[in-house]
């Protein structure tokens, strides 16, 4: 019965992605873990660029400055 | 000085019910380990059924299917 | 499908009184929300008192000085 | 390789608030610990007051009496 | 720079495991959605069967019973 | 009211660190946001090099390799 919380920037990640993620980390639990998928947890944070820091500074920052 | 973080899909929970649940689970910690409710955090995150996975699948699809 | 996190200080925490603050939270998720008991998490964290601070000092202190 | 989390109520920290508290955590992180800032996280979460509970009662209650 | 914090009950898994879990995960991200390896954050939390509960009991009394 | 979790490795943090630590980032939320100190908490988690990946890998090989 794992719980997985997966923080991301809110960047666009699609529906898609996070149902590839989704199933993706939960295979991996059954198969380096065996655990059972049916009671496995599994939360998408997207986080605004504003909130989040790296290195001291907002990811905001961070994007514009790599453009 | 307790902490409680409680997160549910966000599919209509109203103010009154989690008015309630504050209410309950502080309740709940002076009922079972005689913690001071003036120091009890309670925070609710709300997490949409795309970011939420059970058994591997966003719960957005679990819910068409249970329809 | 509700997941609850408590954290509490590890201030000697019986596993009878864990195992009704899990049984008390589970319920009250059921009254409340009406959410499905059997998809229901509930983790205790036990954080040592000098991990934890409350108004800029550590609980090891605070209890120290309310003895 | 430090990561912190943040949690206030949602009540109107501006872009340049929120970027003053990422560099002095972090710078904190450098001054007490010796640690790496290219590596620290610092995510902030702002919750709505209907969602954050303090001595049972939701934080928008406590706003409304205190006015 | 994704953060990724995974909880399960602590029944004994390895630091090979672990070292597994750590590396899939990462690798999923990437996959999934392009993020940077090198700047990924994975906790593993492993939590004591009498502080995790699921349908309402600690794990410790259903694992008794599923033998 | 604010909730400050702060994650490090388990590798010697002293007592009068943490506490260095959690007097630093509650004043750094008076400086910043003009939060209350009084209800102001601040979680230490210490993780065992083990449970923490970095580039995909366990601290512990990192550590081993740096030296």
């Amino acid at each position: 019965m794992p719980y997985v919380n997966i923080k991301i920037t809110r960047e666009g990640a699609t529906a898609e992605q996070k149902k590839a993620l989704i199933a993706g980390v939960t295979q991996l639990l059954v198969d380096t873990l065996g655990k059972n998928p049916a009671s496995t947890f599994v939360i998408i944070d997207e986080v605004d660029t504003d909130n989040w820091g790296l290195g001291g500074r907002p990811v905001t920052e961070l994007r514009k400055e790599s453009q």
